[in-house]
């Protein structure tokens, strides 16, 4: 595969410049304001994918579209299916970016916008890498390979769910690979094989009918603020357990081989504080680091709002207050009866002239995939042609809902590819991305053709 | 006192226009935007009170200026101060308000706007009774008449505060009257006795350096937003105590007599409830309402912020977290042995990896009058003649903190005459106030001039 190096080199430019122009497309997938460019993304992808040689669509959802694109037939070869997600998070507006978020740039071999490492950059590794044995390699691979690119995996990962169920058939494949999680760290590549599910609710509380004076009211009517603090300040205990009647009791501990494995990657907890300008963490207790964000349940609240939060003071009792937070949740835990438990255990502790709304925006149970499969084989030696060493086999804390789906309707052989890193600040300001993680992703992606071209696929007895 | 029936029947469209005009000015003192509004309230009120015959200045502080008036010297006579405030809350712009807040305009007799009730048109009423004596009535009261009229009250209280220390002789008087509590309850006209003192505070939380993604950190990073809450919620027991130590050690319970009085005062629970909305609520265990708002302290949030609060889910772990909060405090309680207690008790239950910044925003201890000043019999009358009914001596929940700094430096003969209502949705939405209860408000005002020039000022003992 002397040829891929060479072709990256000659089409370095044309490369970069069509990846900065997908990210400069502000594809937020929750703001109804941005609905436009989630289609105008989308509609970029097809023309892309169409012009490598795929036949590619986008499918209308009851959100944003989906596009899925095949690559012409070759009978008795194995599938490959890519999955990637073309929309983003929201950006910050309180000047804590240094550059407008959308409009992207490479500097230093770095991609800086919004989408640059979750997941446009990642995705377009794969897509490149198609592009490549689709219309220059002469010697293309004997597989067949399917791309699946949602524009809702940031917000309601239904969208995308429903459509797997209803496209299983379109979707088919032996394989499925995706990178939308990152290496352990710089020059540690990783292949991921657990994901924490997630169970993501808002609450509002409803206290007064107005904002009211705090001197005339303070003392006897019922702050729906305090009472929101209250409320999820009662949901973690000082042991760092969360307090929901049950939450523990179904959990599935990772094997002893695996805790041995995690204990024996190389982890610097002080690095790992340093890196998001701490010193100290906290979390359950008797766990480590790396048990509390890939095989332990968190809780994490992510927006609170309520009452006035201008300037100077405003002596209200506010009408109202709000708050999202989520669970990560891991391997047995189900969100349906954790969203029954949570919703009782609040709802019995609700204070007097407190109306409660809690609802549930997103949840997806955890994933894990199986590492003795032959398709890992495959994957660890992609890894090592793109990046110049082995995989570590780990687990990611975050959750990537469509997966559970994959592994339930389609394959149980998922390769999850990470080519971003933990320190790329997706989800916050400033993202970006590594060029160099780029380029090696777009080798490894394309010598995952070749091998999973050769490997047998495992298929489950029913 | 018939004239004034006349004059005022005469001339109210005058009256009411002028009235308009103030409440058409956005002064919130908070923000620095309005900070030419305020100058432009402060110029306005000098002009319509040197076009009655005063002597009016606008005094530049370190914030917003301070108004002092003072009538043609009588000599032998006894001088009333009549302190008002010209300054406004922020308003909501959440879309709770139902017209321009500073766009004000009178409908079936009320005047709506924000400042309405608190306090321009209390103040106003004050200004016209004044401008009534000084240009219209041939039998003036024996009475010099000063006016304070500061543009900090929702504020910075030290504004006001400084200027007294430093102006006590320009402020020199034997009585001080001031509208800035509301009425018992419509057709209930109220002297007010007492007021809760406040200590308000902001609280900032600082986690990571940036916003994190919160499946990547979440269970090892300590969030702010967790932090926060749990920190609020921890202020008050199940009790519906506060936790501060020492909190409520200095407390000064009012008077066996005063109970009586207050438990013998008609109010209605349900009523209370049903005006703000509500069908219940609740308080420190063991007390009636009345105490709850009056004479104990209380503990609210008035706004808490962090995190996400846009459309739809974010999966982040804040950076930071803040909120705004006081506690209203009661005779005895000292403001500045509590927020050392404050600091050290939230300091010792920081998490780690959070950094707090505990800023007080402003503080005054509570306040309250004797009622068996001759003053308070001149003012009862007062009251019965522009109201029609005796006044009830009552307490208030909110906080005048000027009125402490008036009591130490100025005098102890403190007329607090209630003109607002409880209902008038001062510092909400919908500010408004009732034109029937101004014009009572004006003529109990007048009245005030006549039953104090012939009232025997209470000189303390040093």
């Amino acid at each position: 595969m002397k040829e891929l190096a060479a072709y990256i080199e000659q089409n370095r430019v044309f490369l970069d410049s069509r990846l900065v122009e997908l990210v400069r497309i502000p594809s937020v997938s929750s703001q109804t304001a941005h609905d436009a460019d989630s289609l105008r993304a989308a509609d970029w992808l097809v023309n892309l994918l169409t012009k490598a040689g795929f036949d590619a669509q986008a499918y209308p959802t009851d959100h944003h579209p989906i596009v899925v694109a095949s690559s012409p037939k070759i009978d008795g070869a194995p599938t490959l299916l890519i999955y990637g997600h073309y929309d983003v998070q929201p950006v910050e507006d309180d000047g804590s970016w240094k550059f407008p978020p959308f409009d992207a740039f490479i500097q230093d071999d770095v991609l800086y916008g919004r989408g640059a490492s979750d997941d446009k950059g990642p995705l377009m590794a794969h897509i490149f890498a198609a592009e490549y044995w689709m219309k220059y390699a002469a010697n293309r691979p004997q597989l067949n390979v399917k791309f699946m690119l949602e524009g809702d995996e940031e917000g309601n990962s239904d969208v995308a769910a429903r459509f797997v169920r209803e496209h299983a058939d379109l979707l088919a494949c032996d394989y499925l690979a995706l990178s939308d999680s990152p290496q352990f760290a710089p020059g540690q590549p990783a292949i991921t094989v657990g994901f924490r599910g997630i169970a993501y609710y808002q609450i509002r509380l409803f206290g007064p009918a107005n904002d009211l004076h705090s001197g005339m009211y303070g003392g006897a009517i019922t702050n729906p603020c305090n009472a929101l603090a209250k409320l999820l300040g009662s949901l973690v205990d000082a042991h760092g357990r969360i307090t929901v009647p049950e939450f523990y009791d179904d959990i599935v501990r990772p094997s002893e081989a695996e805790q041995i494995q995690v204990n024996n990657l190389p982890f610097d907890a002080e690095q790992f504080y340093n890196a998001v300008g701490v010193t100290e963490g906290s979390g359950e207790e008797g766990e480590t680091i790396l048990s509390r964000i890939w095989t332990r349940p968190s809780f994490d609240i992510h927006g609170l709002s309520g009452g006035y939060q201008g300037e100077g003071s405003k002596t209200v009792l506010p009408a109202t207050a709000s708050a999202k937070f989520s669970f990560r949740l891991v391997t047995g835990q189900n969100p349906a009866s954790i969203v029954k438990n949570l919703r009782s255990f609040l709802a019995s502790q609700i204070p007097p002239g407190i109306r409660m709304e809690l609802e549930s925006l997103s949840s997806s149970p955890a994933v894990s995939v199986d590492t003795s499969l032959p398709c890992m084989k495959a994957a660890a030696r992609a890894v090592e042609f793109g990046f110049g060493c082995s995989p570590l086999f780990i687990r990611e804390g975050g959750s990537v809902p469509i997966i559970s789906v994959f592994s339930e309707l389609l394959t149980p052989n998922i390769v999850m590819l990470g080519l971003s890193q933990k320190t790329d600040n997706a989800h916050g300001p400033n993202e970006h991305f590594s060029m160099t993680d780029f380029y090696r992703g777009l080798k490894a992606a394309a010598c995952l053709w070749r091998e999973l071209s050769v490997s047998e696929p495992f298929v489950p007895t029913k």
